[in-house]
């Protein structure tokens, strides 16, 4: 069986059919590609890279199998000895990147490959995959997180996530923005992610009265007891907690919160709450869900909904109101010479670049200057080598390494950013060594 | 390992919380769930079903592993007997279904399952995940499909889906919807469907003049050339086309096509046919791409752009302006009592049920009844046993049959539905019995 998440087949045809020509003819020479946004959504002041990890996992691994090589020969599409040529395929190259969970802006590059051009080349499409998908999610959860400081935030977006591996993933990345958590089972598994759940409504439905279903629930489920409310009527929900609670506590039983998952969110909180309340009930929590996102969140926090925690689901597991980035990995030199594509309105910046940020007396980030890796403008460099030699330089970071600097880039975004309006863009110059480059490989072009 | 898209683990907590919850009280009475679309995308006038044959090999497979095992044990959240009822759970009961293929509206169920509730329950996240993807996909490409009559469409989404799982379904997805292949090698690999692909800009980049690129590539895969010739300057590159394609002539080599992927497509399109028409090269073939969708295509051929073939990439594959359905899977009918879910703006309609559609003379669909499945209004009843026992009622259908079903339903959509302009929603009556059950569901609910 071919696994889909390790295969190097999961990428366009294309990349095959170059490959066996550049194998054809002899061209092996050092190509270096870089992964960048060339402009961001609308609704997107800055975006936090993440999927690292797992594109160096990729590379790392990266090999035909026997089943593999076998399809290509079967395929017939290729040349007799293409498939001994991809046998010994492995990544022996650099990759220099920005760490998770770092701010970027437009053009700037947040990986960098560098390896004979056949392995750099195969690799594209994967590894667009891989970083696109995870910086689109961590993006969207940095603003449900800005929107919602101090309050319980769960990923429930593992239903209507794209797939398997995108609700794997999206956990993944909305913890490192800074969710606490998701409902999703096997991310907890695979990434040690804490998990979080609660009680649907076919679980009350399956009952003949909603008093007995909560009672079942929670005896049976004692340590992590909240009750979804609003399958019938959530203010009638709420007061038939305020008798079973009672009753249960004298069991040892606490519940810990309730759930409001339909209806004007603001409006039922404030009900429920004052219901608990005059119970004498106020350590019960509200937890909220249902079509959840950062503009839902500011919404219902800006009119004072007494709301503890959220589940956000498709909206942020989709991104839904920017599901996909106009993202490239895309060839900046070969054999030692740059190279820059000019298709209109697809232009890229020639060369191996680097990025330099600047900070003021507060550390709160005044601009960056997108430059030659040889050149050294003031400021902090972004990119990093992070394999050498198709080796790891250091060991994977820790989901939780990776959420403190997340965090802490978050506290560095200039104010207007962490906003969710229409702001000016952060600045980003273009430096004058590269603008140079990039006329010095047009007039080059040109001579063509 | 733990294989992410084998695993009963990709769920929400919750489902496991409940399943303990079900055990603890012998709660294992037959349950009925169905999976349905509340309410169409605003941009959206029909759906097509999709990923069923996926939904029941999750089915059928259902098993937790050793390992699943051992990860339910050690997470010290479930009773000390959980993972051994775990250990036996199998999925052995009923599922109804429309074909792949199907079109359907709001409120329809595409999919039924009649099984002990643990069962039924435990399976609701990753059923809604594998339909919820391709029935997105399909719908979308659908309208692709629908604009471009007669020309070449393939899927190049592979790199911006989300992941690896969204990239093979939404390449199996838009083949169903009657794409004719995709530039993703696995989806070749796994589902047979036809592999296309051209070359990249990074090839042309990666040599130091463009004629020499284009020679490469078409000696190195002389059977399928198609050559990218928007890198630097797009009718300068086909001027060089016409001086390469007869030199490659002679060396028995045909060029089949030039593809564009950037600037003004119509334009581009037209001084290109003419550049080659020229030169007498009438059979090479335009194709075009870059952020194409069915609106980006009708403008194109409304402008008589003179192209034979499109890729169709992120747009479609992230579904990009309805990048999620309003879907559910709902508890209908439990221990033989009709149920029902009245939260505000999320009301089910309760019991079995089944759709009738009706045609015209010409074959064309009229209308839709969705009622109880005992009920008999006039119509072609589209929900049939698919799965009985646990084991399917049929071997599973080619991707072949399901695309021939594909388009004859999209051949019998009512003439308004088939433009992509606002237009009166498709008719779908809710029957009489459908009504009377929710009613009295509702009154019983009251009596609680």
């Amino acid at each position: 069986m071919i696994d889909p998440l390790k295969s190097p087949l999961l990428t366009d045809l294309y990349q095959l059919t170059m490959l066996q020509a550049y194998f054809a003819h002899g061209m092996n020479d050092i190509a270096v590609f870089e992964f960048f946004v060339r402009r961001l959504p609308p609704n997107r002041g800055f975006l936090m890279a993440a999927g690292l990890d797992q594109a160096l996992q990729f590379l790392e691994n990266l090999h035909f199998t026997e089943e593999e090589l076998d399809w290509v020969r079967r395929s017939g599409r290729f040349s007799r000895d293409f498939p001994d040529q991809l046998a010994k395929l492995r990544f022996t190259g650099d990759v220099h990147a920005m760490p998770e969970g770092t701010l970027f802006f437009a053009d700037e590059p947040i990986l960098r490959v560098t390896a004979p051009i056949p392995q750099a080349q195969l690799v594209e499409s994967r590894i667009i995959n891989l970083l696109h998908l995870q910086t689109l999610v961590a993006s969207k959860a940095a603003r449900v997180v800005l929107t919602a400081p101090g309050k319980l935030l769960v990923d429930f977006g593992m239903r209507r996530a794209h797939g398997a591996e995108a609700a794997l993933f999206a956990a993944r990345a909305s913890y490192v923005a800074g969710f606490q958590g998701t409902s999703n089972v096997l991310a907890g598994a695979e990434f040690n992610i804490p998990v979080f759940g609660t009680m649907a409504h076919s679980f009350v439905q399956a009952h003949d009265n909603e008093e007995l279903a909560f009672e079942h629930f929670a005896r049976a489920q004692p340590e992590n007891v909240t009750l979804l409310i609003d399958t019938y009527d959530t203010e009638a929900a709420a007061r038939k907690v305020t008798e079973l609670a009672p009753r249960l506590k004298k069991s040892g039983i606490t519940v810990k919160a309730v759930r409001i998952d339909s209806g004007d969110l603001a409006i039922h909180a404030h009900n429920v709450r004052r219901i608990l309340d005059e119970a004498g009930l106020t350590e019960i929590g509200i937890f909220s869900s249902g079509s959840l996102d950062e503009y839902a969140l500011r919404n219902l926090l800006s009119h004072g909904a007494p709301i503890d925690g959220f589940g956000v689901g498709t909206a942020m597991d989709t991104s839904a109101d920017a599901p996909f980035l106009d993202c490239a990995y895309k060839l900046q030199e070969y054999a030692g010479r740059a190279r820059r594509k000019r298709s209109e309105g697809k232009a890229t910046w020639p060369g191996r670049k680097q990025v330099y940020r600047t900070y003021d007396a507060n550390g709160v980030m005044t601009g960056d200057v997108l430059t030659l890796e040889n050149d050294s403008p003031p400021g902090e460099t972004l990119i990093q080598p992070v394999m050498q030699g198709g080796r790891r330089v250091h060991q994977p970071e820790t989901l939780e390494q990776i959420r403190r600097r997340a965090a802490d880039e978050l506290r560095r975004l200039p104010p207007h950013l962490r906003q969710l309006k229409e702001a000016p863009p952060y600045p980003v110059t273009i430096a004058q060594p590269l603008r140079e480059l990039a006329m010095a490989v047009d007039r080059g072009v040109m001579q063509n």
